[in-house]
């Protein structure tokens, strides 16, 4: 199904360990190599085994019919400097970040220029954990995996790594970079400020505190320091690299918020009703879809 | 343990239903009666089989050493006054509304004036479901039950109310209502307010479709759209009834959210990173103190 025989990892946290080890789990006769620029960290996905770790670039991709770069959107320039002096010609790029317009922007010419296949991809999916030893071989399974081809997008290419991403047990979706940023600065990065917005306040109060916020926490709060507590770089280039969609939610947010305080305010308890009556449906619809549990809790407790 | 031999619960929702299941786990001899102004509701609880189920509330707390009111804060005004008429003297009285005090301005000299002793408690324990099924054995084991006396309250039946919490599994806490009605704006309030306000923009969106909204959704979205699924009555009333603090807490929020959009809008990469760092120890606190799991997206994956 899969006709990627060699595939390197570049940047071993959470999504480049669990495509190692769901990988194993589909083939084991793939050739999996992997590099990180910490050293601490190509260590421990050495001692872990989760793939054949090398301790430069050049020998962690040489060969490989597919380059996945794993690392924060920030780097990803960075990254791809370095690869267009040695990668051969005809091998397929992809990198798995949760913006496309601005990585496109900065690596998809020096991909192309030197012979390389540059398919953007992002795969949703993953957890509040972050390093090698994060992964896990179910991450993908039943999540969705947006690809997002350009005029310059090789068409064979494209539809290999959409193979190769359903072959890791993902639905695939084609849409445009712009969409893709849209759709993800709604479902997950204004979700993500928020979080951490909220979790920055309660850090700030004079008048609970933080034993009072951890022991109560169960009435809601604690929902939000989950998703609080993923990888801050990761989310400070997102933040630097989707500014417009971004603003753009936030400002939405922000009106419905103010709508609700002024509710509260002239204790209207028919708007507030109105407006918490109508979130339920989305929530049904999220379940039915497969994409979270029905349990109540997510069957935590 | 638990000196309350027959216990009523007016209000058949998830609290109740946990109470009764619950009680029923840990001591059988206990005799429960229930009741619920809405008659699907009462058809429902006895069929389940939660507890006696009577059809006025007369018979429901005849005879009882303990009621405890578990209807949403706007009826609980209600349900006191006719209490009020045919309570005998000595009985016990509880609520568990996520406000107190409003509350206990609303019932508390009623039930004392007819020589009903009040007690105010808060038991911080729930899910996103709401109604007579929705209730469960093992809700409040390990979480914290909130008890806020006034200058009126019983110190006898302050001591066995915390006693029957506890007899339920819950740890317990004093405090004052003021401080509680702080506490919860923070730690529950909010949380659901900005949930709330985060699905509903979604549902109002033009550019990007609900099945773009609900396949995409495990990158951050589902959590906030599982808090937005509680009960819009109860949710309704818990923001008509705690104003203040929920102004101060909202404000609070604006502010901070405002500093990370402007970060955003400045591409302030260092504030950013600062701002995301410091919210992991709260997670970890909220773990090692029992009040989440540890595992990886709640465990639901």
């Amino acid at each position: 199904m899969n006709e990627f025989r060699k595939i390197s990892v570049i940047g071993l946290g959470l999504i480049a360990s669990s495509i190692c080890l769901t990988l194993r789990q589909k083939d084991p006769t793939i050739k999996l190599v992997g590099y990180d620029k910490d050293k601490v960290v190509r260590n421990r996905a050495k001692k872990i085994g989760l793939c054949k770790v090398e301790s430069n670039l050049d020998d962690a991709v040489s060969g490989s019919q597919l380059i996945i770069l794993c690392v924060p959107v920030g780097q990803m320039q960075a990254v791809t400097q370095r690869l267009k002096k040695i990668i051969e010609p005809g091998t397929t790029i992809t990198d798995v970040g949760s913006v496309k317009l601005s990585i496109i922007e900065e690596i998809e010419f020096n991909i192309e220029s030197v012979g390389g296949k540059y398919v953007p991809s992002h795969p949703i999916a993953g957890t509040e954990r972050s390093g090698p030893d994060a992964g896990y071989a179910g991450l993908f399974e039943g999540r969705w995996c947006i690809l997002t081809p350009t005029k310059k997008t090789n068409k064979k290419a494209l539809n290999s790594l959409e193979t190769f991403w359903k072959f890791l047990g993902m639905q695939t979706k084609i849409m445009t970079p712009e969409h893709h940023d849209l759709v993800l600065a709604v479902t997950s990065h204004a979700p993500h400020l928020i979080a951490y917005t909220m979790v920055g306040v309660v850090d700030d109060l004079e008048t609970v505190t933080k034993s009072e916020i951890i022991n109560y926490s169960a009435a809601g709060f604690r929902d939000f320091t989950r998703i609080a507590a993923s990888d801050p770089v990761m989310w400070r280039d997102i933040f630097l690299n989707n500014q417009d969609a971004h603003l753009e939610v936030l400002g939405r947010f922000t009106e419905e918020l103010f709508s609700l305080q002024r509710a509260i305010r002239k204790k209207d308890g028919e708007y507030l009703l109105k407006y918490f009556e109508r979130t339920r449906s989305i929530r049904k619809g999220i379940v039915a879809a497969g994409q979270d549990t029905g349990t109540p809790n997510f069957g935590r407790d």
